[in-house]
């Protein structure tokens, strides 16, 4: 396969490489030697003949295009697989050839091909989650104390440490990954049912082939042939569209923090990165652009998946055709967002000037918080809440900065109502205007969570280089 | 391109070729050639520049996956395009190079160039809209008065005409074609607005350039640079998406009818077309298949297009890549299903016989409502309607035909109840139930609105002989 | 109907109303009544069962939530609705009973009803149009000259002017406005075709009946019954989600420029609106929050209607349920969104002096393009993008101005090349850098398409003013 | 909340009353009372302010219609909540007002308040799971060795057992049932993260008051706030689609196979179910037709949920609202299937005799592949395979059945080449055409998946007693 021209700046070439025409086609020829071997074990055909058919389970042997083409007629690219595969099995051994395919179904073949090249893809991603994971993780342990602006509803809100943002951008990414494996231990199994599921052509040594074509595949066993039951699979996809909007998270925050006007964070570039063809000045974040189309695409992709369940009896008919198509796209998407964004963390601009300046900027406004609850203790909650609407407007409309202007208030206030005098102090309230020690908080949150993400990320990778 | 390979079979050769890459990139170089002439005319660039920039914009001249590769770091295939373009126009003349791709930014050429391709994927579904439609429109023609089941929430209702059924597969289509024509008018625009939509660099001159530009590629010239206001153009996308789900309505019925219970309709079947690995007497509905399989999947497409309209400001980040992207897998899926449905509409089998034997089947119960209101008009309608139930529930029970239930009964309350006997004529009850009378309504609605779409048809195919 | 708690905020009571149960209900009694009358004037029941009817058909008489409550084992509100309505006739007059709801079926009932109150919805979207484009043409014209950032892929990159940028905003309303006027045309049509389809009850006097229910109630006449082939209906769906895609461009444009970092453009606030439950200090972009929401629902209903196309036979099983259930909430979305970004663009806070500001912080970088075409001119265009990458990269080095930094550097070069004395003016390359100036070709855009817009908005007026 | 007129039969009262507006509110309420308890615990309010709170944190206190009124303006349920909550606590302690809603941020209870809604949804759906459950596996292994036709694209295709069918309905449902208590389990934790996910005004003391607030609440604890990070939270709305999605497999399979035309299954009828307005003798499939209806529209709301995930910084604007709006309707689709479905297989007609009335129709066409199988290992597989080819088209247009067209075959053949006389039992070919002997490999493979079926069920069960 390769992709629409517009697709391909969209994902990878290693994601592409898995879901090529050659590798699926690979991916099936190597059910069907699997299947072969496993039935001679079990005496069902002749071990002669296993190991004519398994010595021609050779995509580079066959003719792909013409395959592809067959297919549009026959409605299955089974149909010319198993039609040339016996062609060329006869060639050599013709009496081998009457035990190609046996006992097994077009739907056999094809899907346990795509949970074949499915592992690949599940692998690229694994892979570029520990990338991506350890370049936030890494960042984050720099910046754990660096304030920046917290923003909600698009607007400024208080200040936060740059390392509490960075690991709330990886936990959901470490979590994917558990995740994913998980889901992939029960979704990446063997599908072997025969035409209806029932494995009736091996009869009673159906279940032992099963067990050992699974095995020869290293895939898990499946409680039953899953031709219409798409759940585990579905699944699966799922999982990764979970994780792409997870990307698709982060990809918004650094596309608005690289903004010209806030320019907090930029993208790596020079090279050619992210140029303009009109403006020489300009550098596109290309890979928040990624992982945002990636971000877009993906919910859909989804739903097609969903929509493709009602799969009728014991095969389907359109919908499993569809969920075959929809399938590798939210893979490659997936990919290219993930390694986008390593690209765009391994090179990551942080401007920590430019975030004590935007929080500057703002006039103190984003200490309102934890000034309203100062006072709050003081002159109970609403009436702190009211006299700091009130005085931020004035802020505000005086262009003042906030501290200056309570500051101001105050002094005043204490000078005639004594009372407040033991309970304001006015030193306490200018230290909180102080954005390193109001990062205090997110830090202290930050280095724990921190922690608890670098173990499991060890975890994880521990496991990967057991196997 | 060439498309994933489960891709492959649910559309056809014509459409992947309209929207290969070699295709795609000599659209985008028309738009450079366009330009150009149309700069030298309104005196923007030397005349010469210009013959030097057209004579190179052919996609042969190229190595296309270089430039497809290029395109990932720069984040846009014009770029490479761009300088590629320049690069080859320097080599025989230095001067005119400067001209190249004057005053335009990445996605005037790409999104021009992406309009060029779609006209041609619009001629084609164009084409199989009046294949199709005609095919049907023919058929209806034959079967004005051949009774077959109607059906409703999948369960048999009463008896219908089957041109009545026909002529409802074409109405959609036909109206299809006639808003695909019209939405395309609008949606077949020119792209031209440089960096940020303002044609800044060509100033006053911007607008007569744009003139040009539009007419020496036959489009539609546009109000305003539409960048970032993508209405008109995902209009176009939507009006695929409701042609695609007409078809999947005349896909689900057709394999409804196919089913071997039912075995009114079959797909044509030979030469290898939908045959099974399995099972040797299968026939499967592969034009069906491909059918249904388009329509599982073109409305997360629509979405898609939909969900990709907020585009920030003069030119969106991600959300327009995913545009793009999206894109031809709309028309490719569409095409495959147009295709697929007028090959089996072609060579349609339609067993009469079993239309009949089907509605006799069902003991007389679909002429139910026509008794219950005849009876109604003797008896009032709730009493009718109580009798029927319990008509129909003795027919069922005893595996009677409906028709004597209902004689027998009514000889007999005729007989205590002598008014009856004025309201109630025995011979008019047994017309009921003759199926070929039942069809009469629905023969006279299919007769006029077959006159009319043929009307329509022909309107459509004179406009087309004309262009 | 009223909405789950989290719906009510993102919609309007004006459209709750709209689709609430009794509205629904009545527009169903509407359809009862008319079909009474229109049957009574064609002789086919009496003209006194017609006056029975219509005289009960009245939502008030009715326990709604009962028949709701009865729906759910019917399957359809139909059903308890024409039980309740001929238990009231019969109440008044037995005979006339049995003449409600002749020779039509539940399809037709709840179909039109839905029509009858998804042409109010348009209505209200009609009027909604209008209150935002005259907003958005009004501040259009006030600021024609005003200089604004524009910015591409989430980065400054020239400068045009505020009106070209509302203009753009305004453009694709009037489009949906048009079209959906144009959609409503066709789309609202009487749904009547009984059983299956075919009028047979009505024999010849069906469509004489059918014409005068569409008179009755202001509505088309479909060319057939319209009970499995959706696709007018679904047209119209898809262009109130192409308008909300619109809205949604506009608050995302909005809800950026209103960052506190950028901070050109700020909804109304007061008397509560966008107040923050925990920082006193801040505005929330209400509006845009809404307009947000609905962009990100309306897609995923969009998908629903198109999904739901391939209707079953003569009448669905599921989908058409789901296509009811799915239809208010579209409706709900816009108006919603229409709504609130009338109140913010009638209260909008334009800040020109921000908006200067901006542009005069990026150093004159978004000139670049400007500088980079005049000195290709004298230099050839590689030669210029070349040096003026080198020289932009330099005033982000040095934080200098970028017009500082040309002028140097043409000051030095052409001492050494005297050809360049006369090709480089360095009074114009000043002129390059006035915001004001650069805004000009915006402007003058933006005056033609805003005159185009006021004349199609007058026209639109004029035929409402005469229905 | 009460749902849209055409949402109501599509749903259950139950699943009403949870996301109803006086549980969500309440639930809201819970939060606010258990924070300020926790909080006291803590030392950070007074004692008596947290019971001042609890003792009026109670919905029926409250005018609900007025809050969802103020939501409007402010954007937000949690403000005019908090606002009227702060009031109430004032009426009887003017101090104590001051601390509600301390350090905590509008997200924090209303995310909360729909987990505790949620938490209840769950509890419906885990019911109604287990009681569709049991139906399916009891009709399972009653009918383990009854001969179904199985079925494939839409065409006969060999004979299975219709216990073999109902197990492969129901394991779907028992794993849905694991994932989703499993996903519950991290999905179903506390929100508390205060304006910006930093606890930062309860500073160290924050984590214990989570853990208290958790704990009172029965929630899991978060790792961080959750604002702006769904993973988790959508992961478990998608399990809901899954099971959706395997509900929609079992209504198509169901509707597919109550079709009139082949009848081996039926939904209870009776009582007013599933009658039509038009036709006395329909009964409608109203169970598939929900389920249908809630498996078209489910991928939507799942689409819509991970499109909601880009949510920007540290709370979204417009997505994390969307997302709330999305939330109810996929529980109320989802409960609305499970109950129907359960509805129908409490009492669903199992018509036997149709069965393998249907399997006898089909002239034995069904057991061509055994026939082939074993004809291959006489002949070879591909001439076998061609044989029967010929025979099942003559069989086909002789209207003959296979095993007589095949035994004459032999029989001649076996004449002319007498080493076929050793290689085919005419006896053995007999028995293949048995229904009850094809049925033997699906009923072995039936009887043990149940077996493992009914442990993971009791195992479900047993935990559900505990808790």
């Amino acid at each position: 396969m390769s992709v629409s021209i517009f697709d391909s700046f969209l994902t990878t070439p290693d994601m592409i490489a898995v879901f090529d025409d050659a590798s699926v086609v690979q991916a099936m020829f190597r059910f069907e030697a699997a299947l072969a071997r496993a039935q001679a074990a079990e005496g069902i055909i002749p071990e002669a003949a296993a190991r004519a058919i398994a010595s021609v389970c050779n995509a580079q042997l066959y003719d792909i295009p013409a395959m592809v083409h067959a297919s549009r007629r026959a409605g299955s690219l089974a149909i010319p697989l198993v039609k040339e595969l016996t062609k060329t099995v006869a060639l050599f051994n013709q009496e081998s050839a009457n035990y190609v395919h046996w006992g097994s179904t077009s739907q056999d073949v094809i899907d346990t091909g795509m949970v074949l090249v499915t592992r690949q893809a599940l692998s690229l991603i694994d892979d570029g989650l520990q990338t991506l994971t350890e370049s936030l993780l890494n960042l984050a342990e720099q910046h754990l104390a660096t304030p920046i602006l917290a923003r909600t509803l698009m607007q400024p809100a208080q200040v936060t440490s740059f390392g509490f943002k960075l690991v709330g951008w990886a936990a959901p990414l470490v979590r994917a990954r558990v995740q994913l494996r998980e889901t992939a231990q029960r979704a990446l199994q063997l599908q072997l049912g025969g035409a209806v599921g029932t494995l009736a052509v091996m009869a009673k040594k159906g279940p032992a082939v099963a067990r050992r074509v699974a095995d020869d595949l290293g895939l898990a066993e499946a409680d039953a042939a899953w031709h219409t039951q798409r759940d585990e699979w579905v699944r699966l996809g799922l999982e990764v569209a979970v994780m792409v909007g997870s990307l698709g998270k982060i990809a918004t925050d650094l596309s608005l923090l690289a903004q010209g006007e806030i320019a907090e964070l930029a993208e790596p570039s020079g090279n050619g990165r992210g140029g303009s063809s009109a403006m020489p000045h300009k550098r596109n974040p290309v890979s928040s652009m990624i992982a945002l189309a990636a971000a877009a695409r993906t919910p859909q992709r989804a739903a097609a998946l969903l929509a493709g369940m009602g799969q009728e009896h014991e095969r389907g008919l359109g919908n499993w055709q569809a969920e075959l198509a929809e399938w590798p796209g939210m893979f490659l998407s997936a990919h290219g967002a993930l390694t986008a964004l390593a690209e765009a963390m391994a090179g990551l601009h942080v401007d920590t000037v430019r975030m004590r300046r935007n929080i500057d900027a703002l006039q103190g406004l984003v200490f309102a918080e934890a000034v309203s609850i100062y006072l709050a203790a003081a002159i109970g909650r609403p009436q702190a809440h009211g006299l700091m609407e009130q005085l931020t407007q004035l802020a505000v409309a005086n262009g003042k900065d906030l501290a200056a202007v309570i500051t101001d208030h105050v002094k005043t206030a204490v000078k005639t109502d004594t009372r407040l005098r033991d309970k304001i102090d006015l030193s306490v309230l200018q230290t909180l205007f102080d954005p390193v020690a109001a990062t205090g908080p997110a830090e202290t949150l930050a280095r724990q969570q921190l922690q608890t993400l670098r173990t499991t990320v060890a975890a994880l990778q521990a496991l990967t280089a057991l196997t």
